[in-house]
């Protein structure tokens, strides 16, 4: 494992700290929990508040996207990690202006938990309403018909993006949530793993894996794929991450999607444009249209080498949500 | 090596097809040659044209940075290797608007040919004045008496970004030129290496590195560094670039810089963050003031793992270009 960090056991604490010093202008911590940051923008009156949050390790998410056009708030976990409800709820507290919080998270165990007893914490000690929308996006990581124990991986970007936009609409509670879960529900990713990252505190890595292998459906923190082999072709590789996406939604010819490839990390961006290139041909060969893409490190999972494609079909209300502008540290769009 | 590729001698081909498809509202190739890409928004009449290029494997540089408040094009070399004269002289026809067009590129003995060369044709053969400016801000590259061998590295994103405002703001040719030097007198660069890239055509790494070691002054393409030792705390590698910066350039309490922490391509946003934290308390503690951050992948070298630290020295006009917002598929600021 080489590593640019000092103390392993407080990387988290100083990326935050070297986070807030580099971006005075978008985001900060609260004074009652360091875990707890939010835009220097107060929340507009009677706009639902979006939180967001996760384990660290997967830059830019979550902290990275906060501010305008996305969240109003973030909770930090440990690496990989949940954050605990305490920071989640300072955020609530901070961010709630009337109209109630929603919380947006990955299907996570811990994370179900923790956001969970912060919903009940926020409801009774400070009475605030509270909205929960999961991210599920991960066809690999359960069949079709156990799709509530999918995880969330790169998908989350755009539910997050969605349910950033339709707050900043004015939209209430219950339709920030439902779009949310719109948004979930009609977006789909695959992922492969190359190389694994390294934790620094016990620099193992997250998964074993051959010099000339790679993994199907490998999890953001090294959960087991659904087929490890031969690494093959990048237009392999999108062949299969788009067939099986494909084959878990129907998306026909003539209609909308929003693609991003996703880094996980170590992987060049040379590398994820040639695995878009084959996505790109492979959509329109069935009349698919992007209506926008992505393409980059939105959601990674440190040093790790691979990449994720995913899809979300459009109606007309996600693209609204998909054109609305968006101004945070690790990502803008005009 | 592992990469999500196909063909290792296409792989630039699959990348600018992949990169232009992706982003169809930003950027095209030009029908005359597959390697000259230009911005889909005609260059302003009487603006100077803004043209940069270099060798691929450096993404976002250089062609994720034509667009709006930076480059009208880009000559795109094949890895780690100048472009050839026929892409910059067709982008240089087609970007002119009578104001002519400026060539930045980094300090490297193809690119200083191919560009000169590119030159003399634009103006003898189309009668277009090309004016040209070379980045050489990397301090460990040759002795501070000797800067006519320094190579360019990452400040090269902020000579591009102060040569791209002077542009916008209607300088002619010579201010342009004039501009982009003084960025580029104003701007100080460190890099350390910890683990290699891998050429897609030989596979070989770029450079050789034992497990526990980190190289100090490291190039971008693997040029050897000024110091090979043990891998160090990022507190301790953030002292030596910043001390060894502030060694060469005069930058006293009260000044104001621009600081970029980028990611050679490998290096998680966790590590730039707390690599961040230290040069932040450097300079606070010396009283110089930071007028603007950036930390992420700017310049990259494929995957390969580290940073660099740069700063520039601001003064008004360069204050200006930093605020100037820009809006290109891999970079926008508002």
């Amino acid at each position: 494992m080489k590593k640019l960090i000092n103390n392993p056991t407080r990387v988290v604490e100083e990326m935050v700290e070297g986070y807030v010093k580099a971006h005075p202008e978008f985001i900060k911590q609260l004074p009652e929990n360091d875990r707890a940051l939010v835009s220097v923008r107060p929340t507009k009156e009677n706009k639902v508040g979006i939180l967001i949050g996760g384990g660290s390790g997967h830059e830019p998410g979550f902290l990275g996207y906060v501010g305008e056009g996305m969240a109003d708030g973030v909770a930090v976990g440990n690496i990989f990690a949940s954050p605990s409800p305490d920071p989640i709820v300072e955020v609530t507290k901070a961010i709630d202006k009337g109209a109630g919080v929603v919380y947006l998270y990955g299907n996570y165990a811990g994370d179900v938990m923790n956001f969970g007893m912060a919903a009940e914490m926020a409801d009774l000690e400070e009475d605030i309403e509270v909205g929960m929308a999961l991210a599920s996006d991960d066809v690999a990581s359960a069949p079709k018909d156990e799709k509530e124990k999918r995880r969330g991986i790169a998908g989350e970007f755009f539910i997050y993006k969605a349910a950033g936009a339709a707050a900043d609409f004015g939209y209430n509670l219950d339709d920030v949530v439902r779009v949310a879960n719109k948004a979930n529900e009609n977006t789909r990713s695959m992922g492969v793993g190359i190389s694994p990252c390294y934790l620094p505190q016990t620099g193992e890595p997250s998964f074993e894996i051959g010099d000339d292998e790679m993994e199907i459906g490998l999890g953001h923190h090294g959960e087991p794929g659904i087929e490890k082999g031969l690494l093959e072709t990048a237009d392999h590789v999108a062949d299969r991450l788009v067939k099986d996406i494909l084959k878990d939604i129907e998306i026909n010819a003539g209609d909308q999607v929003a693609v991003l490839v996703n880094g996980l990390g170590a992987t060049p961006r040379m590398d994820l444009y040639i695995v878009y290139r084959r996505v790109e041909q492979i959509l329109s060969e069935r009349g698919i249209k992007i209506y926008r893409s992505y393409v980059g490190d939105y959601i990674t999972s440190l040093e790790m080498g691979g990449c994720s494609v995913t899809l979300m079909k459009l109606d007309e209300e996600l693209t609204k949500t998909i054109d609305h502008p968006v101004n945070c540290p690790m990502f803008v769009q005009k």
